[in-house]
């Protein structure tokens, strides 16, 4: 039994759910608003951020690339072939720096933003930041998205899943951060067709219901955001 | 042979370099200056940052902390007991918690704008971003440095090396970071003498050596950036 310290609208968070739900594995779900800077959270994680996986007997393991990591390397074997971190070198590469890209790269130019200006704000004291959306930070992160989406749509034309033949955690990756922006409405999915099946692909396993459930009161979620045909 | 697209003062190819340097591993060295986006190096790394590793017959490697899984997957067992990236569950959590922190957080508020004002601005052009450092970004890394400093130095006081009993990557990054801003002399020893002896140690060692021989014409090193002893 693992116990995750989480945001419902935390991308990151949502990409280990996902990789944890895939992997069959029972989770507790704590909610932390990371801005607050809990005394027992930051003694999980000294970075105070979202998410840290902890399990009985091991130290707690904070953020989404060490947790990755550390799932491969505990419940990665026993996956056979549905691993979602492939063994040969090359897929190892190529799914790692797709990782990169979305947990990091996507996250600092799109998701991150978008979810501090509209949703974490509004949960914000003064002091911790709150405060309304900065309308220029939310034009920008708008337009990044677009982008990723071409990236993204590039890729699943390309290939059956983001990295390769089967799905991995890029797929994963990629498909939590889009979900917490589609929320929101906020991808412009008309854009590009190959983006939007290989997300409804996604979207359709069962790992993904525990999110689409996700509700935040005064923030409606976008008409097609529980919709598998969206 | 290993080839690595780096630049001389980027803080995460600082740290690739001492990676491939305590596994005793050929290098061969192709300076990339990532502002110009040349698209021959967004084929091998199309977030466009440095470092990139490549070897023959192998794909091209981006970025830090895919390298050095890549290193530890392929070169980690012929290590033994100097493995870099230890054995046990625990370690690598803790090495690759202190890797996202030197690599992802220190970087951000620390090392990377540092060496984009008081460096790399002096190489770009006007439309690349290029001009007159920013004295308030400077000021704030600088704030930056201290606390991240104080880490270093109580993780330095509570155990032998940064991450445990023995020297792991933990260690090669936090020192390369530290290194780059140690030429410009913006790092205040003299405020924690823990951190300035472990420091010490990972300075002289061999693997260290190509980087205190690094110099950039028009931007002399720090008095004390040579010295062993300093």
């Amino acid at each position: 039994m693992y116990t995750l310290f989480h945001h419902p609208f935390c991308p990151l968070s949502r990409f280990i759910r996902l990789a944890l739900g895939e992997h069959g594995l029972d989770l507790r779900l704590v909610e932390e608003r990371s801005w607050e800077r809990r005394t027992a959270f930051l003694a999980l994680n000294p970075a105070g951020t979202t998410p840290v996986l902890v399990a009985e007997g091991r130290p707690p393991i904070p953020g989404a690339g060490v947790i990755v990591e550390f799932l491969d390397e505990v419940h990665g074997v026993e996956m056979g072939d549905r691993r979602l971190l492939p063994q040969s070198t090359a897929e190892r590469i190529e799914v790692r720096r797709l990782l990169s890209w979305f947990n990091d790269k996507f996250f600092e130019e799109a998701s991150g933003p978008l979810m501090t200006e509209r949703i974490y704000k509004r949960f914000m004291s003064e002091e911790d930041g709150g405060g309304p959306p900065a309308m220029d930070v939310i034009r920008a992160a708008n337009a990044n998205v677009r982008y990723h989406l071409a990236y993204i749509g590039w890729l699943a034309r390309t290939r059956n899943f983001l990295a390769g033949d089967r799905m991995t955690y890029a797929d994963l990756a990629a498909a939590a951060h889009l979900s917490a922006i589609d929320y929101l409405g906020d991808v412009p999915w008309i854009e590009d067709e190959a983006a939007k099946a290989w997300y409804a692909r996604i979207k359709s396993r069962p790992s993904f219901r525990p999110l689409l459930s996700e509700w935040l009161a005064g923030v409606p979620a976008s008409r097609t955001y529980v919709d598998l045909d969206f």
